[in-house]
């Protein structure tokens, strides 16, 4: 396929995955009209902060879908739709727990209610207080919903099954690495490369890659096999996103990741670049200014000057580029289709193409 | 049924539901070891905090189960143990929102994380945002697998789509009672008798009463109308329920409720008996008490006789009293058989004799 012809099928797959969405928030807007005007302003927040997104999820779902020959588009918007609803409900939950109010730039479910609040003449920490609640609600009515949608998708029974269960491990493996990286921002201690791989593993790399790409699959009707190695690709690949994503928290540019590169620094992020950063020579440099939520920007290109003269920065890039070649060999099997294969490997290259 | 067979009967469902519950939990913890010792942790302490419950909601969904001449007492069990997992969650996420860390005097999930932080030297209000963060990703894990406990109770595609439609509602519904109940704390102003039940119904009512009693009834086959009225029945008995409760949080005695008799009136929690005692003449001499956090326990007595004097606890009997009546009507039709009709007829009767 060119490039146009993909950026066209990509965004015909995202059309049918707002549809399924769009449809799904009608349907519950105009339910909870008969709960007051009140929990339709819930939903109606909870729907924009489900509109604008990469629909990075539904996308490998149907990529995988397509690559094995699936034919009922709608079944693979449904499945799609459930994963974005999924991917919602953590991220909303997740802002309660990291007391975030606004992502990307925009007030998130939190930020939203207690704006209203605030408006409203309640004082800050009782209107962040129900921002918070309201996101608590609204996170469980997403989480929830991510499931039923799978329920409409009309699959077979057995093939509805095995989706429950790929999304059950999905929420599963999420949970997990919420947990540790609770446990991460409790402690002082900065964890090792090893353990921080393996939150962004659980935490994003299993609901975000593996196991959409396996549930496209599984739609399909492809072999357990074929199930096997799209998963192991998915789980490898996505754990090089998190790496280069981290890389770009420091190194990237505000244009192209759409958030500031001062952020992480100054929330002293545990990542993989700064794990490794601490067992350098060089990590006593920047030991006291990782983490100073005041940081200016001199400090901050001070740090990214000694991360890149430590070798952290090479080290990282290298990791990730481990990672993403390790995905691609999991692709070089006669279990996947070779059209398959042609659409994922230009998402390997694209990525590594974000931090050279 | 005399009252020992009654108990037997009762028992005997309560022993299916916990072992439901254990195998699931089993499993869980099982499928958790791989993804270390903390999250294993985390399963145990969600399932410490579903032990030693009344399995109050198991159990409408059990009797109506029997009632209405089911026999596969395993797959009544699961759709009790459902409601069980379902009810957790819920609870686990009020008290979130509550930024409660105990229940019934026992540490809540929130409590044992923020015990076990503060024990590892961690400062409280960090161990507290530790706690409640834990109890975040609990309150998840319960809630996702409600419904996932649905699909393993053997019931036919037909049946599973209404116990499904029937838990979407009772979450619905719920999450709407929260809203409002969020936005009752927010503000100074005390809400009117109807929104306070209002909100009751929806935030316990409906997933208490009305659902589960519904689920059983459909999973035995019963008809449209007779789920209807057991539908009817459990909405009209559960706000009854929510006002004596709301009594006995003020009149009640600690070793009835197994809670402080002070706590409600300290909070200025809002009920319909405050609700109602706002519009009486006799308010401003308790205004500046309820609600007010060191209230001792001559002020809490003088607020009692206020509430007695001035008819508000009599009241608020009758309001129980009125919806009990409305709910016992709903039984009194052909629908429903009468070995049912004579098991929930005492369940009224005792709750009326809870507030004599």
């Amino acid at each position: 396929m060119t490039g146009h012809e993909l950026e066209t099928v990509s965004s015909k797959r995202q059309a049918q995955v707002d549809a399924v969405l769009d449809r799904f928030f009608s349907l519950a807007k105009n339910r909870a009209t008969s709960f007051g005007a009140d929990y339709v302003r819930l939903w109606e927040t909870l729907e924009s902060n489900t509109v604008g997104g990469k629909r990075f999820r539904p996308r490998m779902v149907m990529t995988a879908y397509d690559g094995f020959g699936g034919t009922d588009a709608e079944a693979a918007a449904y499945v799609g739709a459930a994963f974005e609803l999924l991917h919602t409900a953590l991220i909303v939950h997740d802002d309660v727990i990291d007391r975030d109010f606004s992502r990307r730039g925009a007030p998130n479910v939190s930020g939203s209610y207690r704006d209203i609040a605030t408006t409203a003449g309640i004082p800050i920490p009782r209107a962040e207080h129900r921002g918070i609640s309201a996101a608590v609600i609204a996170g469980d009515l997403a989480l929830f919903n991510s499931l039923r949608l799978i329920d409409r998708s009309g699959a077979s029974d057995t093939v509805r099954a095995r989706l429950l269960e790929i999304m059950d491990e999905a929420l599963f493996a999420s949970a997990a690495g919420e947990l540790i990286d609770v446990d991460f921002s409790t402690t002082t201690d900065v964890p090792r490369v090893h353990d921080v791989i393996t939150m962004e593993r659980f935490k994003t790399a299993v609901y975000s890659f593996e196991c959409p790409l396996q549930a496209g699959a599984v739609l399909a009707g492809a072999s357990e096999d074929a199930v096997d190695c799209l998963g192991r690709f998915g789980r490898e690949i996505g754990i090089a996103y998190q790496i280069v994503d981290d890389l770009l928290g420091v190194f990237g540019s505000e244009a192209q990741t759409g958030k500031t590169t001062i952020g992480d620094l100054r929330e002293g992020k545990r990542t993989v670049l700064i794990a490794y950063a601490t067992s350098t020579k060089e990590w006593p440099l920047i030991e006291h200014l990782v983490g100073k939520p005041d940081l200016n920007h001199d400090e901050a290109d001070y740090i990214r000057s000694v991360l890149e003269s430590s070798g952290c920065r090479a080290f990282t890039e290298g990791l990730a580029r481990n990672y993403t070649n390790e995905a691609l060999a999991h692709l070089r099997t006669t279990d996947i289709p070779a059209a398959l294969r042609a659409e994922l490997e230009p998402l390997a290259a694209d990525l590594l193409g974000r931090i050279k």
